[in-house]
């Protein structure tokens, strides 16, 4: 049997953990080959300073910004089998900078020794699948080469991610604009806005976070504008919300509200499309950004070809331990130590699913929904189990400190649910801190520091 | 037989135009579909405010900046089958804003009735040959409902142009620049330069339009950096060519003459790549950008395939002109009215053009070869044959034109090669013409006009 994986990203990375997982065991485990488009694994974490396409031509993978911060407590991600202490050999902050969390998902993989198995620098341009021999066909190419190859593989697995391919609506007279207009896809970095006025389109993360960094790099004035409902944080001086922009003039907003205003520049954090150009449409996952997405028995099995499976598909409170999650429970179901139900039976468990996610209406309904969904994987498999309610709480926590305290939640501290070490406070405040490098964040107290101060209570 | 063709840009238009006029002399023609990604014809000239990935997630297609002037004169570029005085029914000047050019190129298929043929935002995916069956089979995606098609067809033509996919290079400490970073191809207007410093990196025609477009809307300074050599041009004050960029350390550029300098914001103007990812590596053209890819008989016949045919892969000198010399060329092999030559007859044709194309010492030689390649076209078919001497004398009075004043040379007139029609003096010179609509261009001499002065003689 051989195995494709379409991307290495944490979900990719993932997947190879879990067979590598298996095979270590003593398992009899497939051959598996994970293509990846760039040419080093990380997804979504490996940055490059690139917009648009990259150096071959392809739609750049990556959205992070230089001085991105993980923007949600690393204790409710973190590895049930590789954990923060594990690697770092010590206490680390809560919120670490990008570099310290691709360092973590591939330490993990590269003591895996499953490198050997990517296929870097190498995108897939097409799959069919042949009903006859139960086969799929994976026609990639090799960017530096140009070599194209098409192979047969028994089951196909796509990790590619869903936060890639920006949703860029259209607004009227957005053509005459003169400064920059850009989706929060292809920012890089705030320095930039010093001195500026921005708008940020979008009420979500991405607006919360570069309307964030922004003000933190010197804007002169935030604006968000939002489309049903404010973020409602309470926001610094020079930082405000407004409702939808309903056209540009020039350089000139106007806004819903019958305000108007000039900007230098515009974000658009409006969101990713669900987009598998390399798959057919009876393959192809359609569905808006939700943690349900339509025709996934399990959330992992595509329900109308069960030989294709996808990680990572869902709107994610939880990551890359759902995605272990996930690749343990696909992993098990491609060795058939968990049986493969009929269609029917699969249906039926995506209905009951479905019901429950109707019946979602808060946030924390929202979070126990996706908790409860991994843990439901995680019972199925033998990757190891964690307190799924200690992680809800460190959710709700979360979700109380921003309110609290928005430029400053970052500072915050949580206990992990792996190992019980709480988190150590960082040597700076993150408002403070413009080195986002790891050399910067391992050191010790650099006698610049500007201490998040007395140790706070872990949540 | 069906026939496809890829891009509906001016290559795609002129093979339209081309199956469209044998029609229309009553020559019976092939089933022809052309596939377009965008929402609407003209390719390059087809201008887009988005930058990077489209509102499908697909690349964006056109290189155009909102305040885009023709850079060569469009005596030299003249459909001979349908005269700028047939559409504009009056003489205009002779380096036109972007969108007179694509009104001109729209309006003369929008005439032949040809836009049923296309099938807009449509993207093909992917493009298969088989041999037993002397057939390919195209699959595409209709991107606004995502259904995936695929259909065989007896000929592709391949005219997606090749001034779409940035060649990026990398810079040592490029991801340190504060600033924005983009390539020509995501440059949209200046309008945001203004009082800063910017630096281009490239030395042709990208960088030399661009740099003269940000000093004429005001930036602060424009430095232009070669690899091999500068342009030369006599640049007005705060403009200045330098050697190539070594290494950027945060905002500071360091270049191999040893100086350095601070910059806002940097464009590289460094060229595209030639990028089928739609075709296996047998069929698509892997070539640098010059007057004659390697593979290609006439220009057009993909040698190892001759069921394959690409427009306008070359580097252009001509440009509309030389795409219909093409069309008509291919049109008639396919109908049957040229005769495909065997393999060793069509290698023997490329070997000695290779030749001549390997002699080519001075810019002179160079537009000498693609005029002469595309009269030879030209004599093959019935396309309307013109003055091949007097297009390259306009190429040189264009060049020396440019070298006696490189901010004021679009003010300068010639005469039409297909008509004799002197081109009008334009009421506003171009660096002090804010406006680039085609409205403004084809009002009246406005009252605000800053006239080009006293009529020239046209070159």
């Amino acid at each position: 049997m051989r195995v494709a994986i379409i991307g290495a990203g944490p979900s990719g990375m993932a997947q190879m953990r879990a067979f590598e997982a298996a095979s270590r065991a003593g398992e009899e485990i497939p051959e598996f080959v994970c293509f990846e488009k760039q040419s080093d694994w990380g997804g979504q974490w490996n940055y490059t300073w690139r917009t648009g396409l990259d150096e071959h031509g392809e739609p750049v993978h990556s959205s992070m910004y230089r001085n991105l911060w993980s923007n949600g407590p690393k204790e409710v991600l973190e590895f049930a089998d590789y954990t923060f202490d594990e690697h770092f050999g010590r206490p680390i902050s809560s919120y670490p900078p990008r570099p310290v969390l691709w360092d973590y998902i591939s330490g993990r993989v590269e003591k895996s020794g499953v490198r050997q198995h990517v296929r870097f620098s190498t995108v897939v341009r097409w799959v069919d699948y042949d009903d006859a021999a139960e086969q799929f066909t994976v026609t990639s190419e090799d960017l530096p080469s140009g070599t194209t190859t098409s192979e047969t593989f028994d089951r196909v697995i796509v990790g590619v991610g869903h936060f890639s391919f920006p949703r860029m609506p259209d607004f009227d007279g957005i053509e005459t604009f003169p400064g920059r207009v850009m989706h929060a896809h292809d920012f890089r970095g705030a320095e930039d806005l010093a001195g500026r006025d921005l708008l940020v389109i979008g009420s979500s993360y991405s607006a919360e976070d570069i309307g964030s960094q922004a003000h933190k790099m010197g804007a002169r004035s935030v604006t968000a504008s939002y489309r049903t409902a404010p973020m409602g944080y309470e926001w610094p001086d020079g930082f405000e919300e407004k409702p939808l922009v309903l056209r540009f003039e020039g350089s000139t907003a106007h806004f819903a509200d019958g305000t108007s205003r000039e900007f230098d520049a515009v974000v658009m954090c409006t969101g990713y499309l669900h987009k598998y150009p390399f798959l057919p449409d009876d393959l192809a996952l359609d569905s808006p950004n939700n943690v349900y997405p339509a025709g996934l028995y399990k959330g992992v099995v595509w329900q109308r070809n069960p030989h294709l499976f996808y990680l990572g598909a869902q709107d994610q409170w939880l990551t890359f331990n759902m995605f272990d999650a996930q690749a343990w429970f696909v992993r098990d179901l491609i060795l058939g130590k968990i049986e493969m139900p009929p269609a029917e039976e699969r249906q039926a468990d995506i209905d009951t699913w479905l019901a429950r996610f109707e019946a979602i209406e808060t946030v924390a309904d929202e979070v126990r929904f996706q908790v409860e969904y991994t843990g439901e994987l995680i019972e199925a498999t033998d990757y190891p189990m964690f307190d799924l309610e200690e992680v809800i709480e460190i959710f709700l926590a979360w979700k109380r400190d921003k309110k609290d305290d928005i430029m400053g939640y970052r500072d915050r501290t949580y206990r992990s649910v792996m190992t019980g070490t709480i988190a150590a406070t960082h040597h700076t405040r993150w408002v403070d801190e413009l080195d986002d490098s790891i050399a910067r964040y391992l050191a010790p107290v650099p006698t610049d520091a500007v201490g998040a101060g007395a140790p706070r209570a872990p949540r």
